[in-house]
């Protein structure tokens, strides 16, 4: 049986990056940019007031000017400043020329600029209003964005492969970008199978259990931004099975639970290599999550990966945390990360036995360090059919394969979930 | 002018829960649960088979038995077992009566129990065949989930006001829950106002500017899982922004940006005024933000905030990280939080002046610590317009108000983005 890094490896090589589309701005949030965003405008795209006041020529020597036009953001100015005149300009507004600086509203005093008449419409030439300058005067530059100050035309603002936040987005919007490339959501088809499932809100007769699974992979899938597709509940027949992962084999990843361990009605490798797809590995040594099945099928250039996941839903999730995660990470554009675990310190003493690394629900208290670390508080936990026990857990305790009792005070791996 | 905190005071004196709702399951991911859960089944619904194997009574001193059934996950047993007799079961199926030990299918060599017919229509009694145990013996209790081990009927299994994560999702499908009550997610809506705002890819006249407000603001409600709605940009006309408003005020939020500050054209207090919208407070000693507007709707005992933000796309973020998310998640069922700020230290010197407390565009090496705190480096910023500097930034430094330098080594607050 392999190890979870020798499957970890596996999995890295068969996973590869969907080809990029192009998607309107606003459906492109947390994708990955697909290409690099050269700016073809200068930000700001003119010298620009950062005030609400009055545009002047700082070196201009007389202290009472005589307003002659009002800008507000979205006008431009008809005229320029010139000695003995000011422009009244809003946030945002041009600066006319001839201005070099902008003097506050407040140093000045002068709110209305005696238009009767101004605004909606366009900027209009005031009236005969002056405004008396601060004595101490003012320096060039103040309460002025210069023109590509930010940045400018032939910049790269965003570079490709970048997992875009609601910033970039607004700097896309800036720099004029309604559609771009990015790589596209992973469609990641999902099918329970088990003849003891029966859906949520349906009548259970003896045997039968509610499909947990179902639900909890398309959650999951909707947390990580793939696109799932519910193929409904696989029954353990061969004939029903087939054409559901034919099915599930058109989108860009097919998640299997069930029917991939050693009973008779355990039939889901057999009907995936049927169907042409590799087996790339099936049982690695973990637990919980030792019958997990990886395959690939390629067809026609695409290539759509497949992994079968034991039916217990804590087995379920384990395997999707260590596998599925990282290989969903480079169908959506980005690089293989295998699970990235973290230190901490255990609360109370724990045993583990046998030759498999255990995942073992724990609560991780971030705030109660002991040695500088996190405290680990492993979870009273009755198996890979424990759901309860996982809604109590932030995360999973690694436990190494071996034979031993680690006391409190031991320093572990875990992994958050 | 008000304080942040003051502010913040005012903003959670205002904010309300959003009356529950039913919604299903497969739309609750990330939710605000709106009941207990008390679970109506015992988890397992009956003594389950941990393993594929062979059912037993552990004090049954026969070290041969003849095999009587077998039985898959979803199948029941028809018969008991008795003396000198077993039961195949696969890995879930329910415990058969008379037997308390499950021995692993490894254990027992025989993994054709004889059956020509077995199994995709039901559990069929087999032939003849039998199975040496091992000479270890078992214990009673192997590999058996008895019923109700991990949770029982009437047990709470999830409390009111948790955030449901996609195990949750599983174990509300385990209990048999395809509806449940719910906080909803609160419906924003936005509206950028400014006559120098043109929507993306929209030509560009002098003096005019892309959107990058909306685009900004819808990103960031869909990444706190609201409900955006894009009310398109409003003119810097009391005609044309009452009706929008008025629209956005049917949502449960309303988001404005730009026109609220102190020049000629920012109308948006005085028509949001006018539309019966009661100012709760304009102007928060803060940079960027200052002019932050914020008012409270109430009609039929149903309760709307808006928010008045300053049209400056930093200055926007700002106010959204600061006062909109608090309020956010009370909306959708949530407690107060104010933003939280952490620790860390300066690598390079940084200057303040004013009275305000400054949000400073900072990027935070969580890797590389000193005096075992993560590094803090402030980056080159040309003030709330420019958009590209925050892109290169992952958190805000908190400078407080005051006239000083600080040098590197320094430790200051940061709040992360």
């Amino acid at each position: 049986m392999i190890s979870i890094d020798e499957a970890l490896e596996f999995v890295k090589n068969c996973a590869r990056p969907l080809p990029s589309q192009q998607v309107k701005l606003g459906e492109a949030l947390g994708l990955r940019l697909g290409e690099s965003i050269i700016s073809t405008i200068d930000s700001p795209p003119f010298d620009k007031s950062l005030l609400d006041g009055y545009a002047v020529a700082a070196d201009d020597a007389t202290s009472t000017r005589r307003v002659i036009e009002q800008v507000i953001a979205g006008g431009v100015p008809h005229y320029a400043v010139e000695p003995g005149t000011t422009i009244n300009v809003m946030t945002g507004a041009p600066i006319p020329d001839g201005a070099d600086a902008i003097v506050k509203l407040e140093d000045v005093g002068l709110e209305d600029v005696g238009l009767e008449d101004v605004g909606h419409e366009d900027d209009k030439r005031p009236g005969e209003s002056t405004i008396q300058l601060p004595k101490s005067g003012i320096a060039a530059g103040t309460g002025i964005l210069p023109r590509g100050a930010a940045f400018h035309v032939g910049q790269e603002v965003l570079t490709a492969g970048r997992h875009l936040s609601a910033i970039d987005i607004a700097l896309l919007a800036e720099v004029g970008r309604p559609e771009l490339t990015v790589t596209p959501r992973p469609r990641v088809a999902v099918l329970p199978t088990g003849n003891e499932l029966v859906e949520c809100g349906q009548r259970v007769e003896g045997g039968q259990i509610c499909n947990s699974n179902g639900p909890m992979l398309l959650a999951l899938l909707e947390s990580m931004q793939a696109l799932p597709i519910d193929l409904g509940i696989g029954r353990d027949d061969p004939k029903v099975l087939q054409p559901l992962m034919q099915q599930g084999l058109e989108a860009d990843m097919l998640l299997v639970t069930g029917g991939v361990s050693a009973g008779v009605m355990d039939l889901v490798p057999g009907v995936l290599q049927e169907l042409g797809v590799r087996q790339v590995f099936h049982k690695v040594r973990m637990k919980p999550g030792k019958p997990v099945w990886f395959g690939e099928y390629v067809r026609e250039g695409q290539r759509k990966l497949v992994f079968g996941m034991p039916g217990n839903p804590v087995s379920t999730l384990v395997s999707f945390e260590i596998f599925v995660k990282p290989a969903l990470r480079v169908l959506a554009g980005g690089t293989f990360i295998p699970p990235q675990s973290q230190r901490g310190v255990l609360t109370d003493s724990i045993g583990h036995l046998g030759k498999r690394p255990t995942y073992y629900p724990s609560r991780i208290h971030f705030g109660q360090r002991k040695q500088g670390l996190p405290t680990v508080e492993t979870l009273p936990w009755r198996g890979s059919a424990d759901l309860a026990a996982l809604t109590r857990a932030n995360a999973l305790t690694v436990l190494p394969e071996g034979n031993y009792e680690y006391s409190a005070g031991t320093e572990v791996d875990f992994l958050t979930l």
